[in-house]
């Protein structure tokens, strides 16, 4: 990149970009546009130099006398052949859409791999123009996207735990200390005084404040050291933490799981175990879905509306969107709370009883 | 709309379609985008006239030396808050992204409630260049969508039962009768003839082929009046049929469900009735999913691989955009057929067996 060209105060075209990195303008274009026939290396400079010249194209949407996209952009960072055990993601983009539906606005969605890559398409979105903003999901400890989103200028609003730090990214939080305080509160208050906590990954932010609000309760009723397992969310890993926990000497009296499906593959094993649920353990779920309600016993669940949550920051995310440019700004926005569905899954501890 | 006014050969302009319906350029620009302010009924002309013009507006890729949107729609037509009880969509999902990925395009999805939103969809998508192609799922009988599409000029892809008839829309296909054969049969293979079959709605054209190979295997075997259940592929319709099923005298030893959800729903009242999978009753789901391996009994399911279904579609698809323009035509193709994955829900007929 030569210091001797001074970046441009017009709008800076196609042609900007070229000169600086001394390349021709299809080849510009092309890596823009995500096309095969340029190097990854080029690419990404080409992205670089646009960001760093705020190069916007010419969209059609311009021509036709409005500068959005009519899309806002949705990445989902899981292994694609997992995307289907979890009910959330398809409620959530079903909340989202109804969201949109004023605006007409559509979403387009991205599964990647790791959070490189997500990175990279909020980057590639953003120099091409492809969406207005974006929703970001499933906040990390010392989340790097937050900063990256603001600096590129793109629009977003996160769904987290707590209001933003950031007043150019609202978030729509659930303060999930609060939430997992009240599941596990429900289970001490049976009895319970071995509860074991099987977790998601701990880099994700509401894990982390669930353990937390664990630690918490287990200090407050004066019940030992707590009892938890890190898993990455699996029926396997869960069922392995499951058959861990029953053949302890001191077996928890009740376990809590992160998600439905490690519930399931919780339930299954307890069975298995010949240890009768919930006589003699009580099992709840962090997260609620048709298979909790239908399965025999039917588990215990903290039951959230995703729906309405999708609907809401998609929402909000309009009204960042249109205020882009402008003084305004969007604050953060409590979601609705979840509530727990109690069913066949909890009962009493046998040792308070006795 | 004025018969004076003879379609330009040129290209058509935005003021081509203004001057013929007598509307401002700025009020046919609004309607091609979707934006608020212009009447549901003056949006409808412009995208008759927008199509009837075969306009296609300058787009931001075309100004950057393509034609293409970079981005394939997916119109999903279920009542948006169900979509999270199947693992179909997301996996296919997935898939089509997969699928997509080597040409770098992305995925824009579109919940409906009605298939005249659905149609409205395609419509609006073409007339703005929205998107390079759509895929169409779930076909269904007398489907108006293929004939659309392919007078609308849209390149699509159908996810279907079998080749496809319209040669500018090729299939995706799995033999749904070939593969409900291989279910049915092994239940009569176990000695079941009193075997009852829970089915999805009958419009859907794999229902159908279902019902049909149902019917050919109790002809087949010589098992009496053949016993199925439309329903709307509920827990709760399942429930209902079930139940209705088990009290009857002549009680079903086998049943057969349409999705997995069923399935669970069914094995629910099968419990609460004191009726013993499988030593009283097998249970079946033309569906797999996570709960299906993980309930107690686990439950018989076909296995199939949603996720490769998806990744096929959107290759296909990418070589309909291709060659879309040309002589060149794309045939359809012939999908993995499933498999069955025999669990702890399927045991021979007591019948048989005395």
């Amino acid at each position: 990149m030569s210091p001797r060209v001074t970046p441009p105060r017009r709008r800076a075209t196609l042609s900007d970009i070229a000169v600086r990195l001394g390349v021709s303008k299809a080849a510009v274009s092309f890596a823009l546009n995500g096309r095969p026939g340029v190097s990854e290396e080029l690419r990404e400079q080409v992205l670089a130099v646009a960001a760093e010249l705020h190069y916007r194209p010419s969209s059609a949407a311009l021509a036709l006398g409005g500068s959005r996209a009519d899309v806002i952009g949705l990445v989902l960072n899981r292994p694609a052949r997992t995307l289907g055990t979890e009910a959330f993601f398809p409620e959530l983009m079903a909340g989202i859409q109804a969201g949109l539906a004023p605006t007409h606005t559509g979403l387009q969605t991205l599964v990647v791999a790791s959070l490189a890559e997500e990175v990279d398409a909020y980057r590639t979105w953003q120099a091409t123009q492809r969406v207005d903003g974006v929703i970001l999901i499933d906040p990390r400890r010392d989340d790097e996207r937050v900063a990256l989103v603001a600096e590129l200028g793109l629009p977003a609003v996160q769904i987290g735990s707590h209001p933003s730090l950031d007043p150019t990214v609202p978030t729509v939080w659930v303060d999930d200390h609060e939430v997992a305080t009240r599941l596990f509160d429900a289970m001490f208050a049976l009895g319970h005084r071995r509860v074991g906590y099987v977790m998601g990954p701990l880099d994700l932010e509401h894990t982390e404040l669930r353990r937390q609000a664990f630690h918490d309760c287990v200090g407050r009723y004066d019940a030992g050291t707590p009892v938890s397992v890190e898993t990455d969310y699996s029926a396997e890993q869960s069922a392995a933490a499951t058959l861990d926990l029953l053949r302890r000497d001191d077996r928890p009296s009740a376990l809590v799981y992160d998600n439905d499906v490690m519930a399931l593959a919780g339930l299954r094993v307890a069975q298995e175990e010949g240890v009768t649920v919930p006589r003699e353990l009580s099992i709840a779920s962090f997260d609620d879905s048709i298979a909790m309600r239908l399965v025999r016993p039917s588990i215990t669940a903290l039951t959230r509306d995703t729906y309405a949550l999708g609907e809401l920051a998609a929402r909000t995310l309009m009204q960042v969107v249109t205020a882009a440019g402008s003084e305004a700004m969007v604050g953060s926005v409590a979601g609705m709370t979840p509530t727990l569905s109690v069913r066949e899954s909890t009962a009493p501890s046998l040792d308070a009883q006795g």
